[in-house]
C-alpha cells in the first residue's frame, strides 16, 4: 500500500463520533506550529454556522481545524454558533492551544443542530487518534455522499523541500460561484499572506469555479488552504504557485468525478465569443441544462439540445454562424447540422469524458467549464438522501 | 363519450403521415372564413424555422394552420423555411386558398429537416380528414412525450353564443419565458386586435409563463389565437376575456401536470418581497432546483434544501427572517427549523400537489410559479428519447 502523504508538524484523526448513524463522521487537524489561512465560502447568502463563526477569527494565525459530516450546522441561527464555541473549549485543554485558534468546517443535512454532547465526549478519543499518518481517516470522516476519499500531493524543492497536501469533499450541491463542499489544503511552504492571496483567488477561480454537478451553490461551500509562517522562500514561490494550482484544479477535477450518480463527465468549451463573459454565460448555461446532461448519460449526440441551450441565454450571437462538435467531429456547422454516422457517434460518446466545443465565430473570447451527466442515479440518492 | 367541442366553420384534422415511426403526426386546421391571429414565440434565440416564417405573415388574415410532430424543423436553415413555402403551396389548391393564408407550427428533434415528400403525399388525406368535430385527432396529432392529448372549452353568451377552444401539447423544455412548446386557441367571437393583443398578452403571462418543467426553453415555443373578423361584441368581452384567461390557464396546467416523468406538480409561492421581481427570481430558482424537485420526488419535507435555494440568487435578503411552510405547516420560522413530525409530514406530501410558501417578510409583494418533481422517468425519456 502507498504511504499517505504527510508533513511533519501537521497531525490528522478521522473517527466515528455517532453523528452520522454509521461510518466516520469527525475529522481533526491539528497545528503543532501556528499557521496563516486563506478561505473562499460560498456566494449563497444562506451560510452555515462553520462560515460565520470561521470568518471573525481566520485573521489571526489557527493551530486546528475540526470537520464533522452528518449535519451542515445550517439554518441553526445563534445557536449553531454558540455550539461551535462549547466545541472549541472542549478541545482547547485537550491539545494545549486557545479556543480562538480553532476553525470548523460542516457538511450534511441543513437545519439541524450538532449533536453537541456527541461530539464533545468524542474528542478525546479525537485527539488520541491523531498522527501525521492519518490523512485517510480524516478524508473519509469528512464524506457525505462521496464514493471515495479525495486526497493529493505535492513535493516543491526549495531551500528546503516542501509539501502540499489536498484534500475534498463533495458531490452533490455542487456548482461554481461556488463550487465544491469542502477542500483544504495544507503546506509547510513559507509564503507571505499578501502573495498567497492573490495566487489562492487565482488557483480557485480556474479550478473550483470551473466545475458543476446540479447547479446547486450548498449553504457549506468553503476552501481553507493553510501555510507556513516561516519566512517566505521566494526561489521557490513559482513553483509553489504552481503545485497549488494543480492541487486544486485536481482537487475540483476529483469532485466533478465523483458527481452524485455521474457515470462520465463533459467537458463544454465555448469559443469565439466577443466576450470571455459571454462564453462563461453560455457554457455555464449548457453544463446546467437537464436535457443535455441526460443526453451525455444516453450517449446522444444530440446537438439540437446542446444549441437550444446556447440561443437560451441573454448573450447576442446569431444562430447561423455557430459550429459544434463533440468529441472533436463536427456534428453541425453554420448552425445546421453536417450528415454524421449516428452510431459510430453513439459510440464515440460511450467515453468517460465527453468534449464539446460550441464556436460562436464572432470573437476570440472563450470558457470552459466541467460538468456531468444526470442519471437515475442522480435522482435516486437526492429523492431518499435525508431519509 | 362526450361530443368533442367545435365551432361552426373551423375544421380539424390529425392523420399517420409517417413523419414520426407510428402514430398520428400531422395536424391541420382549416378555417372557412378569414381570421385574425395574435401570437407569442419563445424567447430562445435559437429559432425554428415555422417561428420565422410565421412572423412574416401573420400580420395578415389566415385561413389554414399545419402543425406536425416528430420534426422540430428547427436549425435548418434557409431550408427548413422554403420547406414551408413548398408545403403551403401544395396545400392552397386542396383547400382553395392563398399560400400565405397558411400558417405553420412544429415539434419534434431540432437539427433535422422536413420530410417533404412524405408530407406533401400526405396533405391530399389530411384534407379529406377535415371535420368539425376532429380537433381530438388533431391534439393527438401534436403530441411528442405528452401522455395524453390537451383540449379545453368555454362558452361565451354575448350577442349570441360564442365558443373558445384551447388545444396544446407539451410536457418536456418546458421553461417559463417561455413556457409550453405548442398552444393553439381558436374562437368565433369578433374582437378587435387592439383589445385582443392587451388581453392575450397579459393572459400568457399569467399561464405559461407560471408554469416550468425542467428550465429549457425551446427552440419552437408558440402560442397562436386565432379569432374571427367579424365585428366586436363590446357587451362580452368582459366575460370573453376571462374565459380566454381561464383557458390558457388550463392549458398551462394541463402541460405542467404533465411534465415529463412527473409524479406530482408543486406549487411555489414567494410572498413577503420588497418587488415583485424579487419574489419572482426566487419563486423561479426554487421551482428549477434539482435538489428540491428531487426531494418533492421523494416526499421529503427537506426545507434546508428550499432556503438554500432562495439564498442562492443575488436577491438581498435576511436568512434570519425567512419562513417555510409546506403543504399549509410551518416547518421553517426565521431561518431555523419549527420543529415537526417527519412521518407525518412526509404523508402529507404524498399528494399530486404540493404548495410550498417562502416569506421573506421583507415587503409585500408575491410571485408563484408551478413546477413539477424531478423523477427517474424525466432521464429515463430523456436520455433515450432520440433513439
Amino acid at each position: 500500500m502507498a504511504k499517505s502523504p504527510s508533513i511533519k508538524g501537521i497531525e490528522f484523526s478521522g473517527i466515528e463520533a455517532g453523528i452520522k448513524p454509521q461510518g466516520l463522521d469527525l475529522g481533526l487537524v491539528v497545528f503543532r506550529g501556528t499557521m496563516n489561512v486563506v478561505s473562499a465560502y460560498t456566494r449563497n447568502q444562506v451560510k452555515a454556522a462553520h462560515i460565520l463563526y470561521d470568518r471573525k477569527i481566520e485573521k489571526k494565525p489557527v493551530r486546528a481545524l475540526v470537520v464533522n459530516s452528518g449535519c451542515a450546522n445550517a439554518c441553526t441561527g445563534q445557536d449553531g454558533i454558540d455550539d461551535l464555541s462549547s466545541i472549541a473549549s472542549s478541545l482547547s485543554p485537550l491539545v494545549g492551544i486557545d479556543p480562538k485558534e480553532v476553525l470548523f468546517a460542516s457538511t450534511g443535512v441543513i437545519g439541524k443542530r450538532l449533536p453537541l454532547e456527541t461530539m464533545q465526549s468524542a474528542l478525546p478519543r479525537s485527539v488520541d487518534a491523531l498522527s501525521e499518518a492519518s490523512i485517510d481517516d480524516f478524508a473519509r470522516a469528512i464524506m457525505t455522499t462521496d464514493t471515495h476519499p479525495k486526497v493529493v500531493k505535492r513535493s516543491i524543492e526549495g531551500k528546503k523541500p516542501y509539501t502540499i497536501i489536498g484534500v475534498a469533499k463533495g458531490s452533490g450541491m455542487i456548482n461554481p460561484l461556488f463550487a465544491t463542499m469542502l477542500a483544504f489544503v495544507f503546506t509547510d511552504f513559507p509564503v507571505s499572506p499578501s502573495n498567497i492571496r492573490r495566487s489562492f483567488k487565482a488557483s480557485v477561480k480556474e479550478s473550483f469555479e470551473r466545475i458543476t454537478v446540479d447547479g446547486e451553490c450548498s449553504t457549506n461551500d468553503t476552501v481553507l488552504l493553510f501555510t507556513s509562517r516561516q519566512e517566505e522562500d521566494p526561489g521557490a514561490l513559482g513553483v509553489f504557485e504552481k503545485g497549488l494550482r494543480e492541487i486544486l484544479k485536481d482537487l475540483s477535477m476529483m469532485v466533478v468525478r465523483d458527481g452524485e450518480g455521474a457515470t462520465r463527465i463533459a467537458h463544454i468549451t465555448v469559443e469565439g465569443a466577443r466576450k470571455k463573459e459571454w462564453a462563461e454565460k453560455i457554457a455555464r448555461r449548457i453544463a446546467l441544462s437537464p436535457l443535455t446532461k441526460t443526453a451525455f448519460y444516453g450517449c446522444d449526440p444530440n446537438w439540437g439540445r446542446i444549441i437550444a441551450a446556447t440561443g437560451d441565454t441573454d448573450v447576442p450571437l446569431d444562430p447561423a454562424k455557430i459550429d459544434i462538435s463533440l468529441q472533436g467531429k463536427m456534428v453541425a456547422k453554420g448552425g445546421v447540422e453536417v450528415p454524421f454516422d449516428e452510431a459510430k457517434m453513439k459510440k464515440l460518446m460511450n467515453y468517460k469524458e465527453i468534449s464539446v466545443v460550441v464556436n460562436l465565430n464572432q470573437g476570440k473570447a472563450s470558457y470552459d467549464i466541467y460538468t456531468t451527466d444526470l442519471t437515475y442515479d442522480y435522482v435516486k440518492i437526492n429523492a431518499s438522501y435525508r431519509t
